[in-house]
């Protein structure tokens, strides 16, 4: 049965990276809050495209490889696409490049005019500007009995959070902290009534929470 | 050699107890919040009185019985002690009780009247109203070469970091997310960088965070 999952990495005071401007599409302190993530064997090779093997193990890999299975589709936020950096350019693919690390359906949530689905590689981006349900509903019946992620930002996330949309959430507090961005958990107090919480420390020193219902 | 040292429970979100009031002087969240801590057979022990070996053991009884070794005096906010709840009456002794769980000078911060030191069973109370720096000094020559606890609330204790005054803080987050309350982490962005950071997960699901110089 499909289960809708999101993902978010923050720092110690709950923060997502911050400091967004053209060179830094994910915000200046994106490396430092996905190091370890990044730094993965899993993240190397899906996302980065080295087959060498290098990368860490273990835990912190553990999550990265969770990350990508049994997912069916996705859907993210404007913002993670890249629509907010040029607005105006209709021609604007975003920041994902020509071969995505989705292979999927991606649907990205726009309240901007509406443009035609793009494909890039194995990934096709949708773009929609309905009802979050409505939005969610389309892409279960897409991911085929496979699993739904919300890929981001924390906005998004709190969103179907909020809506009581999530049946999983993990969530990645890096060892730092920022003092600036999005602030994730906002609105999201209780949300240990609904979900089962787990928690676990990587060797990195990350400490993953994971809610679930 | 002395260290200065600081402990604080917070939740995911970053919030120690709120919802203060004349029946909750620590907060309506803070049973919730200290759950785990109060649980273990130490604080039992040191701060409810059973001696019958009643409360958990393990890694939360660890750090709770790190709490109480190797201190010599104590600095915590008029808050904490008592002085905002009933500030017009001079007679009021705090909600220590006639047997705080001290035994050792503590330093009352406050800019109310001044008022004589306050002795209570092996604690003795002094108020001060001057520069954070002065009452360290003084607490520190009083601990006789043993450690000085910055024992809270939350602002005394970002009081004392932000003056760059806190060699080692340990900070427990339970696993729940509150949504009100004092905020922890403002204006401590970099800690980790003028502080080795170490992070465990205790049974009961809390996250210790320790930030140590």
């Amino acid at each position: 049965m499909t289960r809708v999952r999101a993902d978010i990495n923050i720092s110690l005071d709950g923060y997502t990276s911050g400091g967004h401007d053209v060179e830094n599409p994910m915000g200046q302190d994106w490396g430092r809050l996905m190091a370890a993530y990044t730094s993965t064997r899993t993240m190397q090779e899906r996302v980065f495209g080295d087959t060498t093997g290098a990368g860490t193990t273990s835990t912190e890999d553990d999550y990265a490889r969770a990350y990508f299975e049994g997912v069916g589709a996705e859907i993210m936020g404007a913002g993670m696409f890249g629509l907010h950096t040029f607005p105006d350019d209709p021609d604007w693919e975003g920041w994902w490049g020509d071969e995505p690390p989705f292979d999927m359906p991606v649907y990205v949530l726009t309240h901007a005019a509406p443009r035609p689905s793009l494909t890039k590689g194995g990934t096709t981006f949708h773009f929609r500007s309905g009802a979050i349900k409505d939005v969610l509903a389309e892409a279960v019946a897409s991911a085929d009995g496979q699993d739904v992620r919300i890929g981001g930002g924390a906005s998004t996330a709190r969103d179907f959070l909020l809506a009581g949309l999530v049946d999983d959430l993990h969530v990645a507090i890096a060892p730092i902290v920022l003092g600036r961005g999005n602030r994730f958990w906002d609105g999201l107090e209780g949300l240990e009534l609904t979900h089962q919480v787990t928690t676990e420390v990587a060797e990195s020193g990350t400490t993953h929470v994971t809610f679930r219902r």
